[in-house]
């Protein structure tokens, strides 16, 4: 067996989400929505299940998806993609990002990850053979200093990945954090690898900026995307990538050889979904934010110490406060006890983890919610 | 950029089929059906979109999914596996196979491979850092010996990635030749990965024997079966993995990292197909080997020497007799010149390729058969 994975732990969302199922408890954790997502998009693709095609699509996804992703970011943020050379689709985001580190990692390259940080960027980044540089951000406002990426670059690093929305902060780069990342991957000629599924939920009049759409970023970015967060049909599975020709083709050779394909009847209901025009996705970032508030605000009539959510699914709890100093032990009672689940922050972490921060998802309906917060009541 | 993946083809299915979409050839490439697949499981899965969960299923699968994989392989084979920690869904087959392969070999580990090949093992036993020992299989029967296999297998060996039917020779191997690799995999201790996609498509009253179901081979084996395969649907890209709890283990974290789920409302469409009776698989069986037969006759009636199929959805013509010698150059003039696509066996090879053979895939419309026949009739 490869140690490498026969010591990982199994991801605290699907554990989360295993006990939340087994005591039937309400799973503010894993991110998901409790909406059953929008209908003509899920009527679209049974159409195409029914009566569409159901055998292997071209391996780069089907035309009409690689179309409407081009067309959706040059409507949306300007960003001028061409649809056969530089978009893919993937099997998710999770094999987007598999595939670009293990197309872009060589044994003894340096990738620079940021923490707190999605849980699988580090696992996958040591199968490739890669070398961790750790950058800590800092609460409150998990912002990039110069300081902290000049110890992190160098000229052996290959790659940074980067998460923006970051998940589980919660929190939105600003442009200046942006520049400068993009300042150190230019220098140190660093690919980055852009985890952007978050890219559409983002609060109170933000707005998403690619990094691929920073000077001199077009030819060292791969944009990971995602349309079951767009769409909140998380269970569908495709996501995407986008690159310069150059990088792309390796990433189609990864995507080869991990994925193949992706079923086309749901790819063709994506197509369909991204010609929606911009009040559906104003709408759905405003019924989120809805939500957000909702939750945000019965929170701190509970009395918790809640850390504003700018962005996401999420929104995180200091747990300090509660004189809480285990934020695993804390969501374990929180299940076990109070029936519900949440993510403990520090599951976000490789090295000098913070252990008091809980993550809420708020992506629900308000009865769930409501029906949460008065289980944390009893939790306070 | 990773050499390993730079450096890859891209691999001749898409390329065939391609130039197949771009030519308007008849494509007997790739192994896909042309048949819409079978109405009900497309209706359930529909269904499943429209009113069905549509969110993050189970990690390892739907628990309808896993269970009625159990029970197939108990009804159909006689094996008994436990739905909970013995079987997983996965994003179809080559997402099982790169989970199996990644997550089983590790750096320097020997890894036994057949040639011909399906063009994915190799990329990624070289991804693992796996060490390649490759056994030619002879035409025209492909048998094992002893004598290759004691050349190939040694204390050094972790795994051995097999296929059984095995594509593209369209060849089952018989009973004394799995039993033999069986002692070699004891003797050695190592891990059958045993790619069983075309379990279904065996002819002639042939009978599916699954490794796990070998002497001693239940706590060795990694069983990799695709419902895209065993339903026409090729393109829904629902796969799975079988395999003893302590190996199981290991592959969950794998899929973990390179897939993580795959669309719940696909996979309770393959939970309802399973549970359909042997008369229902029974007919499929028939139809192809209706099929096998009409297109082996034409080809024959056309003068080419046909290499009989016992499985698969292809069957073989050797072109050495057409004074050929070079079956990429022959696949290429098919689909430019006759509009005819078809697969070179070369492409199948790391190294010592027979370039004689070419494989077409029969399992298509009479009508499409007897158009490729047509045009075939002109390339001779
Ligand atoms: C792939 S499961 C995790 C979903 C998610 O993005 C989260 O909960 O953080
Ligand atoms: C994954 S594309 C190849 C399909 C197939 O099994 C074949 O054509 O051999």
């Amino acid at each position: 067996m490869n140690r490498l994975f026969a010591n990982l732990p199994t991801t605290v969302f699907e554990v989360m989400s295993s006990l939340a199922r087994e005591t039937g408890a309400i799973n503010l954790g894993q991110g998901f929505p409790d909406d059953p997502g929008p209908e003509d998009v899920r009527r679209a693709a049974a159409d195409a299940v029914l009566n569409g095609y159901n055998q292997y699509p071209s391996m780069m996804g089907i035309p009409e998806l690689r179309s409407a992703i081009a067309a959706h970011y040059k409507h949306w943020q300007g960003v001028d993609l061409d649809a056969s050379t530089e978009v893919m689709v993937t099997s998710g985001a999770t094999e987007a990002l598999a595939g670009a580190i293990l197309g872009i990692v060589e044994p003894g390259d340096e990738v620079v990850l940021f923490e707190p940080m999605y849980d699988a960027y580090l696992p996958l980044v040591r199968l490739a053979g890669g070398v961790p540089k750790f950058v800590t951000l800092q609460p409150p406002h998990f912002r990039l200093t110069e300081e902290a990426l000049a110890n992190a670059f160098s000229h052996r690093t290959k790659a940074v990945v980067f998460n923006n929305p970051l998940n589980p902060t919660a929190t939105v780069f600003s442009n200046e954090d942006l520049s400068l990342l993009a300042a150190f991957c230019r220098k140190f000629d660093a690919i980055a690898i852009s985890d952007e599924v978050w890219e559409h939920v983002v609060f109170d009049g933000r707005k998403h900026q690619p990094v691929l759409g920073l000077e001199g970023m077009r030819e060292r970015s791969v944009k990971i995307g995602s349309a079951g967060k767009i769409f909140s049909l998380t269970g569908w599975k495709v996501g995407f990538v986008c690159a310069a020709p150059h990088i792309m083709k390796v990433l189609a050779k990864s995507h080869q050889f991990l994925a193949f394909t992706t079923a086309p009847n749901l790819q063709a209901a994506v197509a369909y979904g991204l010609a929606k025009d911009d009040a559906y996705f104003e709408g759905m970032r405003k019924n989120f934010a809805r939500s957000r508030d909702r939750f945000t605000d019965g929170l701190r009539t509970l009395g918790f110490d809640v850390i504003p959510s700018q962005g996401t699914y999420f929104v995180n709890i200091d747990i300090a406060p509660l004189g809480e100093t285990d934020d695993v032990a804390f969501c374990r009672r929180l299940v076990m006890e109070h029936g519900v689940a949440a993510i403990p922050v520090s599951a976000f972490y490789a090295e000098g983890a913070v252990k008091s921060v809980v993550r809420f998802c708020f992506a629900k309906k308000d009865s769930t919610l409501d029906a949460g917060l008065e289980r944390l009541a009893k939790a306070i």
